[in-house]
This record gives structure tokens, sequence and C-alpha cells, in this order.
């Protein structure tokens, strides 16, 4: 991995993160000073996925003279973020305890923290390539993924993502290698620009296609496997995810494909029983009418940009954690 | 309907196509001087829908010196449109049986089968409100469509999108209406540019999704009838339409949603017993990675394009035809 999403300097106090609304055509970092550059880079989606915006947060929180303040404006950035509210659950228990040098608190909690999340997707990755090596007898495996969930959008190896680049890492050594199918994953195109980018960083070959067009591959037998990520999963199994990942879910199901969820667990949100009424994030229509702001559609017309779907647990096969495989009916209540 | 696709003045020699390119943004018209004109609109979708494709192509050998050459050359332009193909056999037959005066017999055939497409078009509309009106006990009905299958990719009312404009009409008199889910249908984008600006023009409200988005707004029950359209439909029912049409119907089965597919019968090809080893044509890679020559991901990546998709009979509940609604299993042996 030649590439960082996160620059993090404590001792300079100099933050930065790399600008993804420019990938994958120019690598630039954007500098982070204060909250209000942290709610920015958030809101308006420089960064993205659950566990990189939790961190960037974690920044925002150690940015403000006003933990509490900053906990209020950074939660309104993403909602369907649950790190974000795990963390500073977390950390404000931390804070309680240790009324001194709050400053020094944070930055260990923010250190800490990316160094457990490094860890955990790198355990995911590992069992979600321990579980492809159970249900798939051949050295070269096809896998079709959705969004982005690699290294942009965590920190570490990632987690959809990574089961691929650990997959493809053990299988070279095999002679075999991993195909994937890239969604170019509509709206925001996190498939064809981010996804690819980093499989061209780390050397794995593959396809962007339309996100129409994963129905025509699977029926040509050219999926082995489908693997994305979440944004929020409720103890049930009930999967929050980037827009499409139901519409995946439902084909999976059909032309009989393993359909695999892969987040660390804190995204498990314990406090919701399924996802039926959950409040799905509404992103703004230019997304769906413009790009680079040309004009794609008539700006008059009437759009519906949902920016994730919920795909019910019964249609996911496994979810794969850094404490291990679920496999469905899920029962997380072994996590801690 | 204030729009018309083509403008022809046979008395001038002056033919014109609406360039679909420029929609929803500029109403121009093309010039067709003579059958490399034709070959070239065709080719590059400034028109398109297999109707449309097959009327324009006739206009293309009546402007040509040599019939079977320009046969040659036209059949070429969109091999998956088999509109063409049937026009150009019946008029072979019919100019085998008259040898003189050529043109004037090829001015009547387009003539005669524009005619015919029109009253087609206003069965097969009417058919599927039939159909509606059986299945959905509603005055308001919602309905999604892929793709484009209006006027503009027909001559007359449409397709699937005349069945909506027709259904639309008929329940606006009883106090109803339509409302159309309309997908963008990437790559092309003929649901957010030209479905939605036929709708805007027939008042019909609409709502412009991504392709992403179907499974959801069905998991919400906000789907009654999913409706769209055929470039050749097989002997068995198979169905070859545009890139994304299989994602539709396996969904529709999840959610119990009719899918109906609505052509004329023209589109329906006896020499074909099923499409499971049907060519399915590959367009350009820059139809994905750029828009309007700005390039969305890097021109390096590899992309899969595949235009058309096949679905299979199985999962079509009705085949809407000017002859006739037809229900699985599919037996086309009635129609002459």
């Amino acid at each position: 991995m030649e590439y960082k999403n996160l620059i993090l300097d404590f001792e300079k106090e100099k933050f930065y993160v790399l600008d993804q609304l420019l990938l994958p055509f120019e690598e630039k970092y954007i500098q982070l000073k204060d909250v209000n550059d942290v709610y920015f880079v958030i809101k308006n989606m420089n960064i993205r996925g659950a566990p990189l915006i939790g961190i960037v947060a974690l920044i925002g929180v150690y940015l403000s003279n006003d933990t509490e303040s900053a906990f209020e404006l950074l939660k309104k950035a993403r909602p369907t973020a649950v790190n974000i509210f795990n963390y500073f659950e977390k950390l404000k228990e931390i804070l309680k305890k240790n009324k001194n040098s709050q400053k020094e608190i944070i930055r260990d909690f923010i250190i800490n923290t990316i160094k457990a999340e490094e860890d955990k997707n790198y355990k995911i990755s590992q069992n979600g390539f321990f579980l492809i090596k159970k249900l798939i007898n051949k050295n070269t495996v096809n896998i079709l993924t959705h969004c982005n969930t690699g290294s942009l959008a965590t920190v570490g190896l990632g987690t959809a993502l990574g089961i691929i680049k650990y997959t493809h890492q053990e299988l070279s050594k095999l002679g075999g290698k991993v195909f994937v199918w890239v969604d170019e994953t509509r709206p925001y195109l996190q498939g064809s620009r981010l996804t690819a980018w980093e499989l061209e960083k780390e050397g794995i070959e593959f396809n962007i296609i339309t996100d129409n067009t994963a129905s025509f591959v699977m029926s040509k037998n050219l999926v082995d496997f489908i693997c994305v990520g979440a944004d929020r999963i409720a103890k049930n199994g009930d999967t929050a995810n980037k827009i499409g990942t139901l519409n995946l879910a439902i084909l999976s199901k059909y032309f009989k494909i393993p359909f695999v969820v892969a987040a660390p667990s804190t995204s498990i949100d314990n406090s919701l029983d399924n996802l039926q009424n959950f409040k799905i994030e509404e992103r703004n229509k230019d997304e769906v009418i413009k790009f680079k702001n040309v004009l794609i559609t008539k700006e008059s017309y009437n759009v519906f940009n949902p920016s994730f779907d919920v795909t019910f647990f019964y249609l996911i096969d496994y979810i794969v954690t850094e404490k291990g495989v679920f496999s469905y009916p899920f029962d997380f209540s072994k996590i801690d």
C-alpha cells in the first residue's frame, strides 16, 4: 500500500486528509485546522466511509476547544455513520474519568483507535479469506463489489476490499489471483473512481461495470462471491449500506452466489433490533443530475436520491467481522 | 404530444431526425441527405430505439441509389435492433414483385410502415392499460420504467412509455393519475434525459432514481407495476433489452410486482427459439468512463459495457403487443 488517506502529526499539530473527490485524477491533501474544517470534509464527502469518518470526526473533537459542542456538530455531518456515535460514547466515558489534560487523552484515544481499526481490518480481511477458501475451490476467484470499502474508506486494509486484497495476496502465492467486478456505484461513483484506483495501486485485475450490469455478469457465471461493506448493522443482521446493496443481495439469492457483508464489529448497533424503520439519509439531487458541475439532465426534474438502503438479514449469507464470521441467522450476542 | 422525433417531407425530399443526444437541453434536428448520414445517426445514437431505428434505416435505403448495399451497410449500424432486418425483408419481397419505380415503392412502404407503427403503438398502449386495470385496483398507479420507450424511441405513442401515457390519460378521467419512477439507465442515461423529457411534455409526475435505487422503492411498496420495452424477443419469450432489465425482472419476482414487456410483434424473432446464446452488443467504454467528454474516471481502466441483457422468459409476467397480451408461458404461434 503506497497511499495514505490520512496524515496525522500530533507533534506539529498538523492533520491532513486525502481529498477523495479528486481521485483517481489527483492526489491532493486537505489540511484540517479546526472542527469546522472537519465538519466540512465529512459533509462535503471529501472523505467518506464510516470508519474513516469516525476517526476524522475524532480529530475534529481534538481540534476543538469545546468538546461537547464538537460532538453535537459532528454527529450531524453524516448521520448514517455509526462509528462517530460509538467513538464519541467511548471517548466521553474516558474523559469523565480523567478531568485533566483532555487534549492528551483525546490524542491517545485517536492513536489507539487507529491502531485498533488497523488490526480489525486485518482480521476482517483474514477471516474473509478463510471464508472464501472454505466456500470456493478455485485458485482464481471472481468477486463483485460495490462502493468503496478499502483503505480510502477505513484506516488499514479496508473491509470488503480488505478481503479482496488479502485474498489476492494469498491466492497469488498459489499461482492464482482475484479478479474484481467493480460496480461503478451511482450516483457518487465510488466504485469506478475509488475502488478502481485502489485496485490499480494493488495490481489487482478488474473491470468496471455499470450497476445495471451486475445481473448480466452473474447470469454468465462470472461471479463467485459478492462482498460489500456496511454503514450500520442491527442486532438481527439487517444492514444499511450504500444504495444498490439491496439490489445485489436479491440478485445473489437468485443466482445462488454467496452474499457477504464485511464490517468491524463497531458497525453493529445493538440498540437497534432491526432496520425496518431506519431513517435513510437523502442526499442532494445534484449528485444524480450533475457530474462535475455539468448538467446530465434538466435541473428542474424531480429526483429521489437516498444514499443508503437496507438489506434484510435473510438475504445475507455471512457477516465477516474482526471477531469472527457470523452466518445466517445472525447471533451477535457473544460480541462484547 | 407537441414533439416530433422525425420530420419527413417526401415531396421536397427533406428528412430530419431530432438529435436525441442533445436532449433534454436542446431540440435540434439533423438533416439526412444520404445513406451515410443515416448510418451515422444510428451508429452514433443520435437516434435510438428499435422501432425508430427501423424507420430511419428505411429512409437510408430510400436515399441510396444502391438498395442492396444500403441494406448491407445499415444492418451493421446497430445489430441488436431486429426491426431493421424485418423491414428490409418485407421491402425486398415487395421490390422483387415490382421492378419499376423503386423510389415510389420504398416511399409508400415507409409511409405505410409509419402508419402501421403508430397504430401498433396505440394498440399496445391500450392493451397495456387494460392489463393495468385488470391487475391493479387503484386510481393512482406507480409505474417503474427503464430506458426510453416513448415517442422518441418509436413512431407514435411508444411501447412501455405509451402504456404509461395512455394509462395516465384514462386514469385522469377518473380523478387518478400515473406516477413514474424513472430509472436513469446508465450508462447512456436514456431515462433521466429522454423519458424524463417526454414525461414533462406529457405533464406526468415522475421522480428520477439511480438504477441502484430500484429495489429501495420496491421495498417501500412504492411500485405497482414495472414496464419495459424490448429490442428482441425469442419464440419462448426470452427478451433482449437495455442493460439493467434483467436486474429489474429479478427484483420484480422478489417483490411480487408484475413485470411487463411491451413491444410491437415485429420485435418477436421467430427464427430464435430462445436467447441463450444471443450475441450481446458491446459498446465503447467511453459511455461508462466519460460524460460529455469529461472523464469520470481514468481512461486506462478496463470497462465491460454490454448494451443489452437477456431476461429469461420465466421472469416475465406479460408481454404486451398490438396483437394482444401474452402471459407466461408465452405462445406466439397465433401471431401471423
